[in-house]
Formats: C-alpha cells, structure tokens, sequence
C-alpha cells in the first residue's frame, strides 16, 4: 500500500474493444458495445457501426439534441438499462465545459464514457510553522463510499452553474462555509484520472482549490453528506492516505497533489516522478 | 501568443523515425538513425541495428559501461560529431535517478535523447496580500539564451550530487542564497517536457521548487551566470511570460506551473486543462 497505489487504481482503464462516440464528428465519449448495443433501437438518434456510435440528430442546437437523447434516457431506466435519472445534466465535450457538444444525465455520463467535471476543496488551518486539515467522514447513509472519509467539499459540476457558483453552494451545503470564507479559496490545479467502473469508462477532471480557514471556524454539515469532521495534522492525513483505504477513492488523488504542492510528499518519495504525471492524464480519446 | 504557446513549444518533439536507444533490455533514450550511423565503428560498445540501439558492453556494472561509452564519445568529439565533453554525467534510466543503467556526459545527453534532470526554483517575496518574484537576466557572454529572463535558480542536475547538495550549491554560486535560507526551499512538484533540439531528442525532468524570501535579502550572482535581479510583481511576470519571449525557453513553464498552484493562473483562463495536463507528460518510450 502507498500512495502510488491510489493513482493506478483510479486509472485503471484499459483501452481497447470501447467505441468512441463522436457529436459533430468529434469524439466526446467512449462505450462499451454492450451499452452500444441497446442503443440501435433509435436509429434517428444514434448511428451504431462496429466501429462507433455517433449521434445522428441532424438537429444543430444543444438542446435540440440533448433534449432528443434525454427521452432515450428515460425509455432506458424503464427498459432497467440505466438505474435511475440524476437530474443535473454535464457536458459532453471534446476539451472544456464550454465546448460542449451536448448535454447527458449525471447518471448516464458513464455509460457514454464522457468526461466529467468536479471541484475538490481541501480545507487548512496553519498555526505556526505546522499545518491541519479538515477532513470530512461520509454520512453511513450515502449511496456511494458510505462512511469513507472526504475532503472539506467536494462535488459534481453540473453544465447549469459556473465554477464559482457551484463552489460557493457546495461550500455552504456541504462544510456550512460563508460565501465571505468561500470566495478566498485558491485555484491550485486540476487532477483527472481514467477510471474502469462498472458502468463504464469515468474519464474524471477534478478542478482544485486550497482553502486556508480561520482557526475559529468549525465547519457543519447542511445536506447530510457528512456525518463528522476532523481537524487532523497533515502528518496524519498523510500517513491515513498512504497507509491505508479509508478515503474515498479520488479524495486520495486530490490529497496526494495537496501534499506534492506543499512539499509534503518530496522528491525523495520514490515514486514521486510518477505521482507527478498520472495525476495529470487526458482522456483516453 | 499566450501561455499554452510556451508548453507547445517546449513539446516540438513528434515520435517517428526516432530508434530506441536500450541498455540492459531497458528503454532509456531515443536517439535519430544519423546519430545512430556514427556509433556503428564501435560494435564492442554498440549494436546498432535498423530497429534500434543496444548498449553491446557485457560489463554488468555501471562504471565499466560509462567508461566504455565515454571513451566513444572523445573520439566523436574529435571527429566533429559532438562539439565537446561537459565534465558533468547524466543518468540514462527508464524512470528515476536512482535506477541509472549508465552514465553519459551532459553534452551528449540529447544525441542519445536520454532523460535530464534540472532542479528550478522560483523565489518570491510576500507583503500583504501582494507576491513579487524574483527574476534573473542572464549575462550576455552566455553560450546559452543570452540576456533572456530566468529563474531565481535553475541548473542542470548531474548524478554525482543529491537533489539537496546541488539545490544549495546552486543557490549560492547563482544568487547568493546561503544554506540557512536554501534549507527552506519547498519541493512543489515537477514539470516536465519533451523537447526537440538540434542534436536529438530533449525529455527533460524539472524539480520545482518555492522559496519564500525576507524583504531585506538581495541576491547576487557567484557564477556570471546572470547580470541582475529583478523583484517583479507578480502580475507583471505573468504578464511578460504571457505575452513575450524575454523568459528563457524552459522557464515559462517553471512559472506557468508557480502561476497556477498560486491562484494567478485559474480555470478561467482559456487553455487551463491543457496546461496543466501538457507540464507533466512522460517521456516518449
């Protein structure tokens, strides 16, 4: 167990036998032929070769054809293909945000293996020379990575909010910080990952923010999402992530670059080199 | 002209036609057929073939290998293949320092397209909400970028120093820094690149580092290296990196990285996921 072994695990994807899935003629996605599959019953919506899917509405506009795969969507959770609709909508985008091609279900963006964006917040108190960090421990009652421990915020970004909309309403919803606290957090970076889940491909883009708090603050919890949290030194943040599985899965990646940029993790980790470029991956399309 | 022209550039390297250049059945450079054409008058030393390099030495040690190799490299230099002999060795590794299959003279490392490892450091003062940076100009009798912007320190990183002797040796002989003020150097990541020279291939490896500096200390140059220093506001390195080449090639990306684990670079800037994704690629075998 290290470090290391969280990266890997979050980009465990293995191209090969995926077919990518192409809006415009770009690709923006990659599927499985399985999933490719219960897609030809809709042959004004989706082209489905051997080689690819593309989507076939001739319609120019983004709702036009989100809105034509969005009642797909729906036929699939009945047909029991798809477990439920999310209700927040993300891009389906060959590069950025703003470049979406179109618009899919939170809950489909697996399936068509498209890109999905986030923000990670890792939270900190200094006093001195040494350095604490808020950690999060998940409510029992959530339907993914109950119990695991999480960073400060953390959430989805749906296409509908900017990046410091959507901040600031986690912020507040998750951790119970101000807008006055939350507007200070710094943009450090971003982490992706290529993850194989059970759905499909999660090429993930993690947008990264640093926020030093005030040592009086105490976060709260306002949605449920979290059930506990801790002010831990970095020390011990650093060994429960190295040590050991009790973050959730991509907490690990956001804590790891964390702790490369403050020089926690230094040059002398052994795999510091590695560390450095797998946190960092473009989607595999 | 943005920042993302600056990473672009420093990434001219395009796969094709090169021969992997092995050692001990590990792939450690990657080296153009002509270079490779003047290796073929030492059969005891290289096998050359027209897929690829082998190191030919039986020697099992590192020493009797660099040995051999380093004898073929005087004679190249006399017969005008290669200009001349640095003094300083690089490892040529498959991945980190410490697992060298050979050592080569910094002179030669781009003909033989090896990985080389360079430790650059930004330093910077802090005063209230505001940072201003250090900045170096190099000296005009410089053989390399002379009068271009450079890094507080920067340098290669030979392999008979540690990653903390050559930090403090380099801090002193290029800026004055005295260990006591060295020692707090920060380890901040790595930025990475893989370059196309006139000699051959360039995967170069950068240790980042940050150093806070007192208002009241002033660099100066031991080593002629560079002709003055600058305290810059930040946003006026920003802006110089930006839009200008005054910056020495390799150390807009060192800034680039320091822009955006600072905040000054956010996700709003047009080509974020780019750069980011683009400072930290592998080598390219």
């Amino acid at each position: 167990m290290g470090f290391i072994d969280h990266v890997r695990r979050c980009n465990n994807f293995v191209p090969g036998g995926y077919l990518p899935f192409t809006v415009d003629g770009a690709v923006v996605g990659s599927l499985r032929p399985a999933f490719a599959e219960a897609l030809v019953d809709w042959p004004e919506v989706f082209r489905v070769s051997r080689s690819n899917v593309a989507l076939a509405v001739d319609h120019p506009g983004l709702a036009e054809r989100s809105h034509a795969v969005a009642g797909v969507l729906e036929t699939l959770v009945r047909r029991g293909v798809l477990s439920h609709i999310h209700g927040e909508r993300y891009p389906a985008t060959p590069g950025r945000r703003e470049e979406a091609k179109l618009l899919i279900d939170r809950a489909a963006a697996p399936y068509f293996g498209i890109r999905a964006f986030g923000q990670h917040m890792n939270g900190f108190v200094r006093e001195g020379g040494s350095l604490r960090m808020w950690i999060g421990r998940r409510s029992a009652d959530r339907v993914n990575f109950p119990g695991k421990l999480d960073n400060l915020v953390a959430g989805g970004l749906p296409y509908a909010l900017s990046l410091e909309e959507n901040l600031e309403k986690e912020c507040m919803e998750e951790a119970g910080i101000p807008v006055s606290l939350a507007c200070s957090a710094v943009p450090v970076g971003v982490v992706t990952y290529n993850a194989l889940s059970s759905k499909g491909l999660k090429p993930d883009t993690l947008y990264c923010y640093d926020l030093e708090l005030p040592a009086d603050f105490t976060p709260s919890c306002n949605d449920g999402e979290v059930e506990e949290f801790y002010l831990w030194p970095v020390e011990k943040v650093l060994e429960t992530v190295r040590d050991s599985d009790e973050f959730k899965l991509n907490c690990n990646l956001v804590i790891i670059d964390f702790l490369i940029r403050h020089g926690y993790i230094g040059p002398g980790e052994r795999d510091y080199l590695e560390l450095v470029s797998r946190l960092h991956p473009s989607p595999p399309f």
